[in-house]
């Protein structure tokens, strides 16, 4: 078995890659197209048909409704009109089309191309003669374009642009978004560079699309241009402008901090990682790398998400990770797992891996309600019951990211190198792959997240003679993995590594993975303040809180967990759709001693009163996603432990 | 022993009180002069003596520099030029003024006189003939006074330049201020009424300022003038434009929590409580009731300092009281004491004066460096190294606030009523008292808040026959309280109380009060997540904190204090200038068996690199206001308590 990936740049067609790293000489892994994946029940496919069926069309109406698509209008002369919304709105309408595209890449759907295509016309009829595209900046406002780089978002909504058209080019075949990206990446490429302006966006994005654009047209002086806009950045002393908010502090090379506006950080990082594929600037690299550990061991959430801070939309400093006052937006764990692909992509090493399923089952998919139509921006890891989804926002970045990343997903489940297939991450359905002297189906059959078995069975196999290799991840939070290959167990698979098959495979081989899912107890490094003293509930890769409608008469604040307790976990078909529950004992203790009193010295007085208070009760702790599901109440992710104080 | 306060209102002059309650019908106690009480040596006279010759004159230069005072000067036409800095820079200027003026109140100093008297013909010169008074709005933007009610703090400013303008005519008996306040106030009269525009200012201050005006003129046009602006609060619902940050999204008389914008909250319960006092209005002192349960009960820091959040300088939820993050604004921590010292002189009940006290020696006096030339706008509790006090702001409310309350702090210490005299705080020096058919000089000899013997002798005494009391306050924090008369034990004097001692007094009489100063080990509410496994140590009023100056070689994030350690303390005079230092045993445990990890589970494997890496320490805390006055280091007032996880 030997697979690779189809690319967009020598053949004509195409299909839909995430990320193509075919011609990447520095990136150890290819990755595969979405319509090589087909996914057959289990957790994923009624997410994803809902997606289509339900989130495309409610974010559609949502986009017209407030005006998003007569911008376009406007802008083409078709309709009269203000410009309705926020100056980057159109980059709302962007991150639609790019899942739209993967919705088409996927499965055939006449009235969502319809509405893709006259959308594409739109956008492309409101494309100024030399290239510029942007309905805000028309008409009364066109002697302002390019005026306030810092601020006005013209180069992030561009950068949308260009990912949707390349999208739209790999999933239909066709060229006609894909020619109004070229021209407006031209128009860029003039404006912009060594011998012309000096100055990129306020907020990265340009970056990593202009790479993606090389990568479909081949057309390297594209890839030149996002090391510009990427070599722009930390020009300007901090003092005089350049700011930390904007990663604009110091040159990307020297940045090892993840500091400033969240996604704007997540997006950088996409972007020089990137770059570093297909350059092998090793700078970029090493400075990438260490704004990953900056993330992913200083300043992440359990969940995978990212950005603690309110004010800025920002990363705190190290270990600040407040869990009511969370910010965690939603763009920001979608743009953090989209940079653990490339890292992942780059390296093979399973730990970008564990981070893109925390993000992918906790961060992100908290960020889209159970019923597909209703969405948090920010998500906290504690709540009163104030905090509720909505069905679209002002500034609405997160709802297309969420239909994008989601409609994409099986582009994110298998890679594939040399004489190898890697499988990332375990959804039930079927790939089929076919490239050079081999082809074939390979089924995967498993319940995963609720289960840890899964059944990976070779239905079907051409190919040349030969030993090649299945990497199969063992997920970090696995202590006891167990594969076996047609029944053979196979030695030595650790938690936290790819477990190497490698054999001269044939049709009918079949590999059993066993991933139990114990409950764990998660706790934190003990400088996050925040979750000192508490323990979260984990079972394989979701996060659990508790809710408020699941324990009435209770201040979820009062919960103590024993460091004894065995959790189970079981499925409910009457709980939000049938998730599984965690369940187990715990007491509670009332702050009873406290009266009004904020603080309080001396020994504790365990008065009889306070003895009294105490009281056991059984905990059902649901998945972290499904929560505001259901009637308003108090949410904990972080639990007291048992102690003293 | 009977003293009353002299009242403004009926004597041609008149002494300088804070918050003249001598007419008030709704008020328990009276406020005594400034000029009664003279500060002798102890902790406070050399910080009063700073402030008159280093901070006050230091600030001037500040006001003068920053074109605060040349904008008066402009406004007159004086000089030429643009204004310059914020639109509320003239408030700056008033509490500088309001300072000065208090210091005149104590002690003659014909270069100040000179300086304040040239400021006040300064301010009456740029006053329009029509009363109105804002630097900002003149000239090319005369077109835009009272344009902007919510955003641009026109009544702020005036507000702070009446409370000036009495605090000088009571500390001088001169007049020229008060003529210029009393025409700006007939002009708010005038211009917003029942019968003229209906509007108040997105800043409260000017409330509480037209109660006081109302108290140095007996014009109950301005009592009615600061209920009409109270009542203008709360009408416009929040979706339109009502905001908790202005305290705009309910009736005042409704608002039972505190939210929004801290300093704002503290101004209007000033206002609210200063109503109470002169009509017994019942709705408005049991919503400022309400609200001080709100604040002290739920939202402040151990400091006294209030507003956890950066966004909006604002309250958080209950309990939400983040540390490092803390945003603690020296301005509201002031506001908090005089919120308090209104709430004390209504009820005379002791937990106002505790909040009073741990606010000035803490969360207020932590705002100014030892210097007397440095200040901090936010006050964390605790650091990594990066907040340092600093000359001056852009936005400089907070250093003359320091200097008004800190100046006119002999004005907070005693208060009289019904033939009795209270001492709330205790500071060194001696209480001149005259009033009716009594008149005498009661001396306090103290090392408070370093030590909490107080030794009060009366001097001398000459009055009618008859019992009168001394209530002496015994703070909470004190659990052995021991008071003598001539030698004599009071009985029944209890922690958080008044201790009353009547009795027929003569001169020679000697009070002596023991409040033993322990160690305490402070805990948070359990609710309070980022104290959660926490201690704080305090002594007496002074809460104390690590920094890393005195811990070399460790992170004090490491720190474990065992509950069983004993603390002692002793005056250092190599440290801080000599402060008395808490010491004790401690141990480090670094998190050693975490690597990069942010996130673990299982049990915790407790190795023998990590049981090395245990060592005890010598714990070395210094008093909180004076942290950040050597080099740059962490600093922590909540530190780890002895704890499994």
């Amino acid at each position: 078995m030997v697979i690779t990936s189809s690319t967009s740049r020598e053949g004509a067609i195409t299909s839909s890659v995430i990320v193509d790293t075919a011609n990447s000489d520095y990136a150890k892994l290819r990755s595969l197209a979405l319509s090589a994946v087909t996914l057959k029940g289990g957790f994923w496919e009624p997410r994803l048909t809902q997606m289509r069926e339900v989130t495309l069309r409610q974010q559609w109406d949502q986009c017209e409704s407030t005006g998003r698509i007569d911008n376009f209008r406007r802008a083409s002369g078709r309709k009269p009109g203000e410009f309705q919304g926020r100056y980057f709105n159109d980059s709302d309408v962007y991150k639609w089309l790019e899942a739209a595209s993967y919705a088409l890449a996927v499965e055939h759907d006449t009235s969502l191309e319809e509405v893709v295509d006259d959308l594409i016309q739109e956008i492309a009829a409101a494309q100024s003669p030399n290239g510029y595209l942007n309905t805000y900046f028309t008409f009364e406002r066109e002697s302002e374009r390019w005026a306030d780089l810092t601020n006005k978002h013209e180069m992030y909504c561009a950068g949308h642009f260009i990912q949707a058209a390349v999208a739209h080019n790999r999933a239909t075949g066709k060229r006609g978004a894909l020619e109004v990206a070229i021209r407006l990446a031209d128009h860029l490429c003039v404006t912009f560079g060594p011998r012309a302006r000096q100055g990129t966006d306020g907020h990265e994005e340009i970056e990593l699309a202009l790479v993606e654009l090389y990568r479909a047209t081949g057309n390297r002086r594209y890839l030149d241009q996002a090391v510009f806009f990427l070599d722009m950045r930390g020009l300007t002393p901090p003092l005089v402008g350049g700011l930390p908010y904007h990663q604009d502090h110091l040159p990307v090379r020297h940045q090892r901090e993840v500091v400033g506006h969240a996604v704007r950080v997540t997006y950088l990082a996409i972007a020089m990682a990137d770059v570093y594929f297909e350059t092998g600037d090793i700078d970029l690299w090493e400075a990438v790398q260490a704004q990953w550990r900056s993330a992913y061991e200083r300043k992440a959430y359990v969940t995978g998400g990212l950005g603690a801070r309110w004010l800025g939309e920002a990363f705190g400093p190290d270990y600040e990770l407040p869990n009511q006052r969370a910010y965690s937006e939603t763009c920001a764990a979608i743009g953090g797992f989209m940079w653990n692909w490339r890292m992942l992509l780059v390296t093979g090493e399973p730990r970008y891996a564990d981070w893109m399923e925390t993000a992918l089952y906790n961060g992100i998919l908290s960020g889209l309600s159970l019923n597909g139509r209703e969405y948090f921006y920010q998500n906290p890891l504690a709540d009163d019951g104030a905090h509720r989804r909505q069905p679209w926002f002002g500034t609405a970045c997160c709802p297309p990211n969420v239909a994008r990343l989601l409609l994409s997903l099986p582009g994110y489940l298998y890679s594939t190198s040399q004489d190898a297939l890697w499988v990332h991450h375990y959804a039930a359905g079927e790939l089929r792959f076919s490239s050079g002297n081999h082809s074939g189906v390979l089924s995967v059959k498993t319940e995963y997240p609720w289960d840890g078995r899964i059944t990976l069975t070779l239905v079907s196999y051409q190919g040349a003679a030969g030993e090649s290799t299945l990497h199969l991840r063992v997920p970090g939070w696995c202590s006891s993995p167990r594969v076996t290959i047609n029944g053979a167990a196979l030695v030595g698979s650790e938690p936290g590594t790819y477990a190497a098959v490698r054999r001269e495979w044939k049709a009918g081989d079949v590999v059993e993975i066993d991933l139990p899912m114990t409950v764990r107890h998660v706790r934190s490094h003990p400088f996050v303040a925040s979750n000192y003293g508490r323990i979260a509930l984990a079972r394989g890769p979701l996060v659990y809180c508790l809710e408020g409608v699941d324990h009435p008469d209770v201040d979820l604040r009062d919960i103590r967990v024993p460091a004894t307790t065995d959790f189970h976990a079981e499925q409910d078909p009457d709980v939000l759709g049938g998730v599984y529950v965690v369940r187990g004992r715990a007491y509670t203790r009332g702050p009873v001693e406290w009266g009004g009193q904020l603080y309080a010295w001396g020994q504790p007085s365990r008065s009889s009163e306070e003895v009294v208070m105490e009281r056991t009760l059984s905990l059902a702790a649901v998945p972290y996603f499904a929560w505001a599901n259901r009637e308003p109440g108090q949410m904990q992710v972080w639990i007291r432990d048992e102690q003293t104080s």
